[in-house]
């Protein structure tokens, strides 16, 4: 299989999980349903939804494949190519109507990611890339993708999610980190990373993540030019405290100063 | 002039504003010009082309009334009906490629706030009110917006721009109230307020705007069935602390929270 055989597949993947989310966002379905005791999450049913559409495609299409998944028990692990699947990255915007939330699409190939999308099927816009180069199509038009030079932490736009979300010791480093540059904004999720490999931001900084949060986003940002390591500069991303910048430099003054405390 | 007239002028004054900024957005424009020793800055660029489009607009289809913006000097303050504008609220997340900016129009009569919408040219969606009832038309449908119930702050879904625009004594307060809330969120701006009108957010709290950043969107909050006052509980928002709400008993809990210290 090709890579132009994935984009088509990951694209056909993308519509099936968009028409399974839509109905449920911005509705007013999160209300207490009293004859189950129960409340029901629009947010869980779209991503559980959304997931199953795309494991059904992925199961008929390419029946050796793995898949991992946030909503369902992994499948095919040790398969030469494994799909990475977070339907709804961002659930807390997704559940205050906000937009900034996205469907993240993984391919790892022993491993390693190979390709990722982000696809916003409200917004109607797809990030793509493969590590080499990086792409992106709605209404901003179809057009590369490239990170901005950066020269340190002093000219840098930062985005993490929420500090909020740390636990204390990252946020106090973390917070070394906030002081130093010239515009720090919260909220993003997976739209932080794109806007990265897009050239609007420069450094993005999170902890907490889960694999299937950033396997996808890796190759878009690399694609463009950028870099993704952990926070002591290596590539493992299981832990969950991730680093990613759109210039070299500025990669490196953020990880000494992550690397002081 | 009838109430439908206005709508229909200001869908004219939302279209030739968002022309006039998509070609700002998430373009790489943000570059240091060397020769002019100056940075050129795309969202004042877009902030002002959009007002003088909108200005021209008024100016010429409705020449005695005034008009107040954030780029150029009042006009016509005196007179019966008074426009109100920001092109770009939000222009935080505007430089950084996110989407939750928008455009603000208000019109007041004799001082009060008469009509109101929130337009977003990148994701085309319109919200729109006059105190009495408040409308969405975009990739979500054509439809009321109507704010949800909501008991009280352990309940509640709670925005604000950032804490970090907050004077120390507002945030003292502001995070008194944070802290008993079911998920307080960060970023948003204009997208808080109609997000609270259209049912998926409860409360909105914030400090240091101004006049026309919260003009227009009180009539869009009160359309739905919303409350927007300052943070004494009255209706003069002009000191820039404004707490927003879908329910008055989640309100008062607020108001009095925020009076406390």
């Amino acid at each position: 299989m090709g890579a132009v055989d994935f984009e088509i597949f990951v694209d056909e993947l993308a519509t099936v999980s968009g028409q399974a989310i839509l109905p449920f966002f911005r509705t007013a379905l999160g209300v207490e349903d009293k004859s189950r005791g129960a409340v029901f999450d629009p947010v869980t049913a779209a991503d559980r939804a959304a997931e199953q559409a795309m494991r059904a495609l992925i199961r008929r299409t390419f029946p050796s494949h793995g898949v991992r998944g946030e909503e369902f028990p992994d499948e095919g692990m040790d398969a030469d190519y494994v799909w990475v699947l977070d339907p709804i990255d961002g659930t807390k915007s997704f559940i205050s109507g906000m937009p900034a939330w996205g469907t993240l699409i993984g391919l790892c190939r022993q491993g390693e990611p190979v390709f990722g999308m982000m696809h916003q099927p409200f917004i109607r816009e797809r990030f793509t890339g493969d590590g080499a180069q990086a792409r992106y199509r709605g209404p901003a038009g179809d057009r590369r993708l490239n990170v901005r030079s950066c020269g340190g932490l002093g000219e840098a736009v930062m985005m993490t999610t929420s500090p909020l979300l740390m636990e204390e010791a990252n946020r106090a480093l973390y917070e070394q980190v906030e002081k130093r540059v010239r515009l720090p904004r919260y909220g993003g999720d997976c739209y932080a990373y794109c806007m990265l490999a897009a050239g609007h931001v420069d450094l993005v900084i999170e902890t907490n993540l889960n694999d299937f949060d950033i396997l996808p986003l890796s190759p878009i940002v690399t694609g463009a030019g950028g870099i993704v390591t952990n926070w002591e500069g290596g590539s493992d991303l299981s832990g969950g405290r991730v680093v990613a910048s759109g210039d070299r430099r500025l990669h490196d003054e953020a990880l000494s100063v992550l690397n002081r405390g």
